[in-house]
């Protein structure tokens, strides 16, 4: 990494002039400013199947239909990609945990709302998460559906082959699932529909003044 | 990573009500068109003290004028975060490059203009992130500054430091440059002014249509 001097020299000039040009950066106040909306993490956990996914992307859009700036991390853009040398050891899934935190704050600087839906089963991950944000910038949304429900979806038989053993260290089966035990929001899949679920998250950045509707 | 079953089963009902939520997710064109311009990488290269972040934030601030959504990575914001993992040798060198064009897509995948400013000094790591964007989304911005000027400037005495071999492997020094062969805007830092430079890149994504002006 021969970015290592970078930091402090990249300044072209003296010291009068290093002024002038720390000013010419953008601020993420100004961001948010120009965007009209607060920026947040909105952090979807919940088992698989539990429709964190469905529910994040139904939220972006009803968020972006309001003219706010956002974006979705989740399996399809980050495993594959910045994820994608990682494994499925206890030290790598907590470096996959740590790198979305870590480019969810990226996110959060840039002014926009950002959303991720990862199961992130454990307390210990989503903590360390929330500890890297300022206050108030992380927003835990727990997607709350019975396991037996997550199940019957299953349109890929993975819960299935879980149970026969095909599939180890499956979240709810034979790895445990920490629920959140005071999530920003509780977003019950199985009473309400996805729409319903969705306008739940929006209300609640409503009430707390990140979103104008 | 209990995350990895999660792409394929993360979706509520039937098959007809997967094509429903499918829809209900935003394109990266939808984020375009409310943009009012075309996402790119502004990947800046170029030796220490050369004058990359200046000139990056410099543009940044003109696109942001502009109404235009932006963003800059830099030894500030993701060498103590995402990359504050790494250490010096080469692997780590580049993965450092890797992740920051990894983080860099996920911004074009949401619509913004964002600009990278890192010293990337090899041809192959500039070209392996090249290799992971569309064609025409990322530009390099060759910030090409003799390397007296960028030692005479030297403000924290690195450059010294180097030449006496209190510092090892540092660029243009003790560990190679590859310069651009055809990057896509060449600057000349001491040719013109920061404000002359940072018009350089804006007026090349006007011509390119990225950008309104």
């Amino acid at each position: 990494m021969s970015d290592v001097p970078y930091k402090n020299i990249d300044v072209i000039g003296d010291k009068s002039s290093d002024v002038v040009w720390h000013q010419a950066s953008v601020l993420t106040e100004q961001r948010v400013s120009a965007n009209g909306h607060k920026p947040v993490v909105l952090w979807y956990t919940g088992l698989s199947g539990s429709g964190k996914s469905t529910v994040a992307n139904a939220v972006d859009k009803m968020l972006f239909d309001l003219g706010c700036k956002t974006y979705v991390l989740d399996g399809d853009n980050v495993r594959h990609g910045l994820n994608g040398d990682l494994s499925f050891t206890d030290v790598d899934r907590i470096e996959n945990i740590r790198r979305i935190g870590e480019v969810a704050k990226l996110f959060v600087d840039a002014g926009l709302i950002v959303s991720t839906a990862f199961i992130s089963p454990f307390l210990a991950d989503r903590q360390m998460v929330r500890d890297l944000l300022p206050n108030g910038i992380f927003v835990e949304v727990f997607i709350d559906t019975p396991i037996d429900v997550c199940e019957s979806r299953d349109p890929k038989g993975l819960y299935k082959k879980a149970r026969s053993g095909e599939i180890k260290n499956f979240t709810g089966i034979d790895s445990a699932y920490d629920m959140p035990l005071s999530p920003e929001i509780h977003v019950k899949t199985d009473l309400a529909s996805i729409e319903g679920c969705a306008s739940q998250v929006v209300d609640y950045l409503v009430e707390k003044g990140i979103v104008a509707r």
